[in-house]
């Protein structure tokens, strides 16, 4: 394989792409700003819809599907949702085309919609439009809703999952009697995204709230989770909206209570996407290729057979097997990898490259002893290790890479995350080293607009729980502060 | 609930979208020809859609995600393809909407596309763009990617399920390096497509290939599967194409083989998609409401408890409870209905309705005997049956539903398939009583035609194995024929 990676000093957003395209995760299409997602990283994809999936069903949750596209009237309905995401949106104008008589296509004129459609940005009106036939009594709610989908918002500069036009994420929906069952679903959803990113992605997040300014259009409080990046820019990697009665109100949604009264219906909403994707790569992977937690790596385990003659060849293959088997009996994902079109060391450099998690080498020698070699790759270390007892041993290394890679991106964190008082150390910061710098801010939109200007490092959020005893002053301004925030750039 | 269903005699149409609409499966939406599947309905699609995907992984499969939209000239490059889906389809003209000032929005003016893009119908295109990226050598071959997305397809006359304009489905698009290579897969997936329908959806279906007249846009040859619905019309449920080098020569992609000659690549796709729904529905389902095989139910079994003080109650959810766990333990679905705003009654009616192919009822009586009380949603038979030994009476009963429910549909087949050799004879059975007419045609588009033009049915399939030694004349013409195909009204 022998991949050329720029080093991440060197050129981080080179290396980040290069990552994407030759660990053969995605690459950009015909189509402007639409990335094709490839096998490889589609099967990552897969792990982690499987995994939050299965967590959103243990939390109540039921998946359906909502129409692609949305009437043009419906986001004029909510009068701050029609301002952050009626803008770049894909039209659809007409439904037919015909020949133009030259041995091509085009649009039929006759063919023109009386109503514009919108391809869904995100599916609040719809959702809530169908919402109002679906509520009428108190014993109708909650409603606990998920859908999995394409969404596309235009993107004039796109890079690989990061910010696409087309994306896949998963949006929920969810209508409640109450104001207070509102905010404890949407604060249970950032829960589960929490523990998703860092018990399976291995990223440490931080919790926080959104200021007005970062809010989702449409929202009361948006809460979110913010990942450090080994450049120093934060990656924000999942959001949960508690949304009042907005939408409630906008689509007309009423419920008759207990108290036989009608009553607007309480809403929040939350999503992670194909972005997620950019925040594993960025979080673990090194100079050498990209790196995977074992918990959602497509194959969590590599087997490379080393022969030169027929006859070891088949010897080799066959407990090449054996081992594959073992490993499978207790859920371990295996790829055995027996081309015979390529080399060992190209193979080794190869999965190296893709980022699984162990690679077991088998030569004649090691059938004579009974042994095989271990290679990790979050520590590019090998080891021999006997045949007897392999399956604990891979067992055990798996769990311990997947806590050490955790381990690592928290350490990276903390030691990249500031507490500044002034504002030529905050300007400083943010300009030569990067990270999270938690301090103070006089809670105006004007303020964090103009250390954006200046700076741009915007307020990823106001923590849930950051220990902040102190009261403090404006790094800005100087004006009193209730306590710190957390000021990164961003992705 | 008490759902008032019409009969499939007095009027099976509206019997249909009766099921689909009060059994909680899809409405329709705000968006013309756009459904809303909901949690019932998807969940049973959800079903479907992992045993699909295991048997597509299980033969060598992966899948990837390719671009929502299509630009516009990509379809004139295969002629015979833009002939057939070119037409009826979403074309985003824009990118951005503007405030009109009114408080409203307006597509921007100034937002044009250069290239109209279209919402795929169908991703040949797109995706033979991209493979001529990814095949160079015989090495990168075979390729097989599916993947699950939507798609639109304009339709005037819309049904739930069984005609949308947008719908669901998985396309699979393979590559490889001979002729041959690409028969057997189409073959093989078109096996995989019999499994599945007639294993998990109980459903029989013919094999078969399609007429020129009824192949897909750009195939050299269309194999299908046909089922047969209970008003006698036939249903596609299936389609795997040999599209031979067509793609291959209209987008270039061709490749290096072991003989150090470059040559086109040869093409499969195939897929299945939400229209399954609707063969699932109107194969089984009877006038009390939707009935369900017990391996693609959300719930194979729901258990209601039955009390009147609250005392009773507690003991009786209590052993509800129990019993689910012990049911789940071994991978069965169950729900427990504890609703306590409901009666048993209510519950057992919604239910029945929603097709849940084993109840168990518990009330005090049954604590004190030791039993419950069974009953079959197929044969809408009851028994009681002690509580030991219950998991495996469940067993054997969900396995005797699924079997008996094929059986029954296959029953029906048999009796609805007719040996015609007269025109009268024919002409009668399609107008008055419907089913699969095997008869002789003389293999030409125009006696097809006719035929269509003069009694609505069409020619589903040249069947793969039908036992056909009688060398005969075509029904419509006298002119001598290969051997007997089906026809049928389709839907």
């Amino acid at each position: 394989m022998a991949k050329n990676l720029v080093s991440r000093e060197e050129n981080y957003s080179q290396w980040y792409n290069d990552i994407v395209i030759k660990a053969d995760l995605a690459e950009n299409s015909a189509v402007r700003g639409s990335m094709v997602i490839k096998p490889y990283g589609y099967a990552i994809w897969e792990r982690m819809q499987a995994e939050l999936d299965k967590m959103f069903k243990d939390t109540g949750h039921e998946n359906a599907y909502f129409p692609l596209f949305i009437p043009k009237s419906f986001f004029s309905k909510e009068a701050a949702h029609v301002e952050g995401f009626a803008k770049e949106c894909a039209v659809v104008t007409h439904y037919r085309l015909k020949n133009d008589g030259k041995g091509g296509v085009m649009v039929d004129p006759d063919a023109k919609l009386e109503e514009e459609l919108i391809v869904r940005p995100t599916s609040e009106t719809i959702i809530w439009d169908t919402y109002r036939k679906w509520v009428q009594s108190w014993r109708d709610l909650p409603i606990l809703v998920n859908q999995w989908v394409n969404v596309v918002r235009w993107e004039m500069r796109t890079r690989l999952f990061l910010r696409t036009s087309e994306f896949l994420w998963q949006e929920g929906h969810t209508a409640h009697a109450t104001k207070n069952e509102a905010l404890i679903e949407a604060k249970q959803m950032l829960d589960v995204y929490t523990e998703f990113a860092e018990k399976y992605m291995a990223t440490p997040v931080l919790q926080g709230v959104k200021t007005e300014n970062e809010r989702f259009a449409g929202a009361l409080e948006t809460y979110c989770i913010e990942a450090l990046m080994q450049d120093g820019k934060a990656l924000q990697a999942g959001t949960s909206h508690f949304l009042g009665q907005n939408f409630a109100k906008a689509f007309d949604v009423k419920y008759l209570s207990k108290e036989n009264k009608l009553e607007y219906v309480w809403a929040t909403s939350w999503g992670v996407s194909t972005r997620l994707m950019g925040a594993l790569i960025m979080t673990h992977s090194d100079d050498q290729g990209l790196v995977l937690p074992p918990k959602l790596a497509p194959f969590q385990v590599v087997i490379v057979p080393i022969y030169r003659k027929g006859d070891e060849m088949e010897m080799v293959i066959a407990k090449g097997k054996e081992i594959k088997a073992d490993l499978e009996r207790i859920g371990i994902r295996v790829k055995l990898d027996a081309r015979d079109t390529q080399k060992p060391g190209f193979k080794f450099a190869e999965w190296e490259f893709k980022g699984v998690p162990l690679r077991i080498a088998i030569g004649p020698r090691d059938l004579q002893n009974n042994t095989v070699e271990l290679a990790r790759r979050d520590t590019l270390s090998k080891e021999f290790t006997p045949m007897e007892g392999l399956r604990d041993k891979v067992l055990d290394l798996l769990d311990e890479i997947q806590d050490s890679l955790f381990s690592r991106a928290l350490k990276f964190r903390e030691n990249n995350t500031y507490e500044v008082d002034t504002w030529d150390e905050f300007k400083d910061i943010i300009a030569n080293k990067g990270g999270f710098v938690m301090a103070h801010w006089d809670g105006t939109n004007e303020t964090e607009d103009k250390i954006k200007e200046e700076t741009k490092a915007s307020i990823r959020s106001i923590p849930l729980d950051y220990d902040d005893s102190d009261e403090g002053k404006c790094i800005y301004t100087g004006k009193p502060s209730k306590g710190r925030v957390v000021f990164a750039k961003a992705y």
